[in-house]
């Protein structure tokens, strides 16, 4: 089937998570079969019988081996596991292979290894929801979000026209940046932030050892501020663990921000705290004024 | 008029924002009278004409000389700069005075020194909106929230039992605790919150210099853990530099927090950074599972 350029016989969905799952609603009209591949019964169960899926398989060779669009849907270091063993062996030539993993650098070089003939590009949707789990799926969790795509040494001319047409059919925001760039970006808007989340939480489990009032009082701020640290942990470390360097880069950066503000603070230098602030505050309104609308569903990535 | 124990004949609120505006609104039916003083024409025209209030004036003295019930509801300094004037002078013997200022320690210091027969005591509701202004005025703002009520030397058994009543009357939960515990309380779950969320917009803010990406990208997590910056920089900066002992101690454990997270980040040692962002990511959850309800008003007390 084609629509609106991306054509696609058969989609092979690699991982029944939230989004894969959304992936394949989003895809259903597109894609003449689809295929989900998840280690998982239940959820396999799942997106059968609610029609995500034309047909499931535990088995990654079987899954993706009569596919022509493949994405790995899993996180950041399964796909990286899977890129690394055999997967490329088990895909036709021609196949265009697409991830939505969290950190692109790791990802995108073990992609540079697979066989010629691979269209391999790395992607990561900016999207996401509070909830995970392919109950939470939702056909347009991508609309409207950037999509960032990453060349690898396999993404073909072709290759990436096809990416490109594929996120639109998706009705996100297709935004091409080389890995590299993209790790340093999500380091700052959203790996640090979820570390500075677990800090705050962490520092005010102390205060709450000795006076249950902080949890009793805690409202709006906290809530808003320690709600990534209750992301999965999992998830997270996987993130890190893949992006160590921006991530120190970027908490390096960090300290000199706090510091300065804390020093001022201290010696009560309330006109230099609130030129410091200032233009912080308006950056802040400035970025929710151009991007911060149509994004109410709660994103983590 | 008597309604749940709270009687008030005259009710003086100074300072029609949001907090002023939305506790007139509450006490419409509780109140026989309730005077409004600001500063702004513009204010009072509203807070008159929509019945917010039965009378304005700019005039603090002639405002608060009938009441037998006083609510200061004006940031933290501008509090603090009435108390040491004359508004001691200007109200009657056993007038009920309360205070909603952020920080209590200085406050409630200040109002010890008030003349005897004033009943003070110092209040701090954990309520809120993105929105300000008497506009947004709410008179469910208070309802199932809690309100701290700090003791002063000026609060008599029938002055706290007065206040205990004033906060019901709000159908909010009155918590009573010290100033000082307040305020630790506060800088913990408030003060270290906005400035994690303002040297967070500073460091995006500066990579945003070199790459534009940076906000085109920055999605849900960014949003949450900036959102603080955005709050009014002459209000946080009288907060900030009224609770300067408390900030500085937070910041201290916050920085330890993060270095530990860091340290093991850079190490590569996985095993414990799992380990430290597990019971993490369990108080966050258990803390939104019993406070983290019935607040989705954007607070940022």
């Amino acid at each position: 089937m084609t629509t609106g350029g991306f054509s696609c016989r058969h989609l092979a969905v690699v991982g029944l998570g939230l989004m894969g799952g959304s992936l394949a609603l989003a895809l259903r009209g597109v894609a003449d079969t689809i295929t989900g591949v998840d280690s998982d019964p239940a959820t396999r169960d799942y997106a059968l019988k609610r029609q995500i899926v034309d047909h499931v398989t535990d088995d990654l060779r079987a899954g993706v081996s009569e596919a022509d669009v493949v994405i790995l849907a899993a996180p950041v270091r399964a796909i990286n596991a899977m890129l690394k063993l055999r997967i490329g062996s088990y895909m036709r030539s021609n196949t265009l292979l697409i991830d939505i993993g969290s950190t692109k650098q790791d990802i995108c070089r073990a992609m540079s290894e697979l066989p010629i003939g691979i269209l391999a590009v790395g992607g990561h949707p900016m999207t996401g929801k509070e909830s995970s789990g392919i109950e939470a799926s939702d056909g347009d969790l991508y609309v409207g979000r950037p999509f960032v795509l990453c060349p690898t040494r396999r993404t073909t001319p072709a290759g990436r026209g096809r990416a490109l047409a594929m996120v639109e059919a998706l009705r996100a925001v297709p935004i091409e940046m080389e890995a590299e760039r993209h790790d340093r970006v999500v380091a700052a808007i959203s790996h640090l932030p979820y570390l500075l989340s677990a800090a705050l939480v962490a520092t005010v489990a102390r205060e709450g050892q000795s006076d249950d009032a902080v949890w009793q009082l805690a409202a709006g701020g906290f809530r808003d501020m320690s709600r990534l640290a209750g992301s999965d942990v999992k998830m997270m470390g996987d993130i890190l663990s893949t992006n160590t360097q921006a991530v120190a880069t970027l908490l390096a950066m960090f300290r000199m921000q706090l510091a300065q503000l804390e020093a001022m603070l201290i010696s009560h230098d309330d006109q230099h705290l609130a030129d410091a602030l200032l233009p912080t505050r308006e950056a802040r309104l400035k970025w929710a004024d151009r991007y911060g609308n149509g994004m109410n569903n709660g994103k983590q990535s």
